[in-house]
C-alpha cells in the first residue's frame, strides 16, 4: 500500500498543502506564466552556446562562488553607477527572496505584502518560518504613500514587499510609495522589479533611491525581459552590506557555472534582447485596446501581461481558451483573467478567440 | 562611511558569523575540496554542448518544473530498480539537503550528526532554525550499531545525517549501522552518498535498504564521480511520499534547463565517466600507501580523498605545499591534513613535494 505525506513526519504547517504550480500544458499559445514568448535572438543563443562550451571544458571544477564576472556585468546593464559589490544573483528572483528572507525574517519576525500581488511572497515567507500579514490597497490596486505609511505604521514589520510594477495586477509603483515606505519602516524594504523594463521608458527604477537607503533592496529577474526563464538568473541590487548578509544564508556554490556563463553573454547582448521588449509591450497595449472594446475591464499595466475584469464566469472563458489552444490564467480574482502579451501572432489568436467567445461564435 | 552587518536588521543568531567558505585560491595542483580534477571526455562534452544548445533555444520559457527526463536518468544510474517518483534532485547536494530540512526539520525539531563530518550538514540545519546536536563516533572515526543506536536513544533525533563514507575522514559506514540506525529512530535518516562511487565496487548503496523504509534517504551528487562540480547537480532516492514533501518546500522551477540538459546528457555517458573514477580510486590509494612510507597516519578511505594524520604543524605543511603551487585543506583537525586524489600527476607531484617537506628540502 502506498504511503502519503501524512504518514511522514513533515512539519506540521505543512500538512494538507500543495505544492505551488501554474498548470504545465503543453499548447500552441502559452500566455498564462508571463513568459517572454519570443526565443532569444540566433546570434545571441550562438554566443550562450560558445560560452556554455567553455565553461563545460572546467564543469568538473566548482563554480566561483562569487560570480564576480555575472556580478559586474549585472551592475553595468543596471547601470545608475552600481557596483559589483552591490550586486547579488541566485537561481530566480525566487532564491533572493528566500535567501533575504533567511537573512531578515524567520521565526519571530514579520513580512507585510499587499495582495493580490505575487504569490511566491507570502509562500516563501511562510516557508522561513516568517509571519506574513496582508496590508490593505487602495482602489485600484493602487498604494499611495500615505497607505503605505499607515499600513507599515500598523503592522511594525521587519520586512515589506512591494511589487512594482505588481504581479499580477500591473499595477504602477511610484517611487513616492516607496520613499515612504522607507521613511516609515524600521526594516527591510524589498521592492520586486521583476517586469521593470515592460515600464515606461522614461519611468525610473527603485534603484534611483538606493543611495543613502542601505534597508531597500531592489530585486530583478532575467526571465521576462531577457528572454531567460528556462536559465534561472534573478538579482538585487543593494548596499553592500547586504550583500554581506546574503554571503551568510546562501549555499556554497548556488549558481554553476553554466547558469553564470549563460547569464554574462546573455547580459553582452542586452540591446538587441531589449530590443523584443518594445514589441511586447506594443502587443500589451493592443490587449488593452481589444479587451476594452469588447466590453472587458483590462486594468492599466506597466508589466508584459494584462489583468482583466467583467468577465462573468472566469473558469468559462479559460476553458474555452484552452478548447482554441490558449492557455491564460485564472487567479481566483473574482470576475478576472490574466494573460501574458505574446508574439505578434499569438496576441491576435487570444484577441480573436476572445471576439468569438464574446459573441457565443 | 561604510556601513557593515551589524547596522542591518540581520537575525540575531547570524550575527558574528562568516560565510563557508574553502579558499578560492588558483593555484597549479588544487587539491583542496574533493573535486574531479579529471577533465570530462571531449566526447562527452561534446554531447553535453548539444543538448545545452538544444536547450537555449527553448530558455525563454520555464523549464519542466518536475525535470521528469532528468529523474528517470538518474533512476537508470542508479538502478536497483528505483522508478522516476522516487528520485528529486536539485542546485547541488546542498539544496537537497536544505529541502529536507525545510520539510522534516525548522524550529522545534532537531538534528543529530557525528562529527567530524561534511561542515554542511551542520551549517544548513541551523539555517533552517533546526537545532544541531553533535553524537559521539567510535575509535578511528567509526560508528558501529550499537552506538550510533544509542546516541539516537541519547538525543531522540528527528533527522539522523550519516556521511557514507565519511567527509572529511573517508570512513566507511556499514549497512549494520544504517539499518541500526532506522530501527532506533522515529524521524528522518539521511544517508549521504556522495562519494559512492568511490567505495569498492562489491559494496553496496544505502539505497538497497530503502524498500520498506519511507523514512531512509539517501542523497548522492554528481560533482564528484561525473565531474560535474560546476553543474551543481545533487539528487535523492526515497519513498515517493518524501519526494512529494519535497515538492511543498522547492522554490518552484528549481532546477534550471541548462542543468537538467548537462545532467541527462552526462548520465547518457555514465560508463565513460565512472572509468574515471578507477584511475582515481588508484590514486588515491598510492596516497595512502606513500604517505604512509613517509611517516604520516593515513585514515582508512572509500572516498576520493585521503585524510592523515601524524602531522606536527598542519599550517607549515599546508603553506610549504601552498609554496609549491599545491592546495591541500587545513580542516583545523589537530596533526590533520586532507588531500584529495587528483591525476596521476597530481598525485606524483602531492606525493613529492610531502617527500621533500618531510626531508625538509
Amino acid at each position: 500500500m502506498a504511503l502519503t505525506l501524512d504518514d511522514l513526519p513533515i512539519r506540521d504547517d505543512l500538512r494538507g498543502q500543495s505544492p505551488y504550480g501554474a498548470p504545465q500544458k503543453k499548447v500552441p499559445v502559452a500566455l498564462n506564466v508571463n513568459e517572454n514568448t519570443h526565443p532569444i535572438p540566433e546570434d545571441v543563443a550562438r554566443d550562450i552556446v560558445e560560452s556554455l562550451a567553455a565553461a563545460v571544458l572546467d564543469v568538473n571544477r566548482y563554480p566561483d562562488r562569487e560570480f564576480t564576472a555575472l556580478r559586474e556585468s549585472l551592475a553595468g546593464y543596471i547601470g545608475h553607477g552600481l557596483r559589483a559589490d552591490q550586486i547579488w544573483a541566485a537561481n530566480g528572483s525566487n532564491e533572493v527572496i528566500q535567501q533575504i528572507l533567511q537573512a531578515f525574517g524567520g521565526p519571530g519576525r514579520r513580512a507585510l505584502g499587499f495582495p493580490p500581488t505575487y504569490s511566491m511572497h507570502s509562500i516563501i515567507t511562510r516557508g522561513t518560518g516568517t509571519e506574513w500579514v496582508e496590508g490593505r490597497r487602495d482602489e485600484g490596486f493602487e498604494i499611495t504613500p500615505e497607505t503605505v505609511a499607515a499600513e507599515i505604521r500598523r503592522v511594525d514589520p521587519d520586512l515589506v514587499f512591494l511589487c512594482a510594477p505588481n504581479n499580477p495586477t500591473g499595477t504602477p509603483v511610484e517611487l513616492a510609495t516607496i520613499e515612504a515606505a522607507y521613511e516609515a519602516s524600521r526594516g527591510i524594504v524589498l521592492v520586486d522589479e521583476a517586469y521593470f523594463e515592460f515600464m515606461p521608458a522614461d519611468r525610473p527604477s527603485a534603484v534611483t533611491l538606493l543611495e543613502g537607503r542601505p534597508r531597500l533592496l531592489v530585486s530583478r529577474t532575467m526571465s521576462k525581459a531577457f528572454a531567460f526563464a528556462g536559465a534561472r538568473v534573478g538579482y538585487l541590487a543593494a548596499d553592500p552590506a547586504v550583500i554581506d548578509a546574503l554571503r551568510l544564508v546562501r549555499l556554497p556554490y548556488h549558481l554553476s557555472s553554466l547558469t553564470q556563463a549563460a547569464a554574462v553573454a546573455a547580459l553582452r547582448h542586452a540591446d538587441e534582447m531589449l530590443a523584443m521588449v518594445d514589441d511586447i509591450k506594443a502587443q500589451r497595449d493592443r490587449i488593452v485596446h481589444g479587451l476594452g472594446e469588447l466590453g472587458y475591464h483590462p486594468w492599466p499595466t506597466w508589466s508584459n501581461f494584462v489583468l482583466f475584469g467583467g468577465v462573468d464566469d472566469p473558469r468559462a472563458v479559460f476553458e474555452a481558451l484552452l478548447d482554441r489552444g490558449i492557455i491564460v490564467r485564472d487567479l481566483a480574482i473574482p470576475g478576472h483573467l490574466r494573460v501574458s502579451a505574446g508574439t505578434e501572432a499569438e496576441t491576435t489568436a487570444f484577441l480573436d478567440a476572445m471576439r468569438d467567445i464574446r459573441l457565443g461564435a
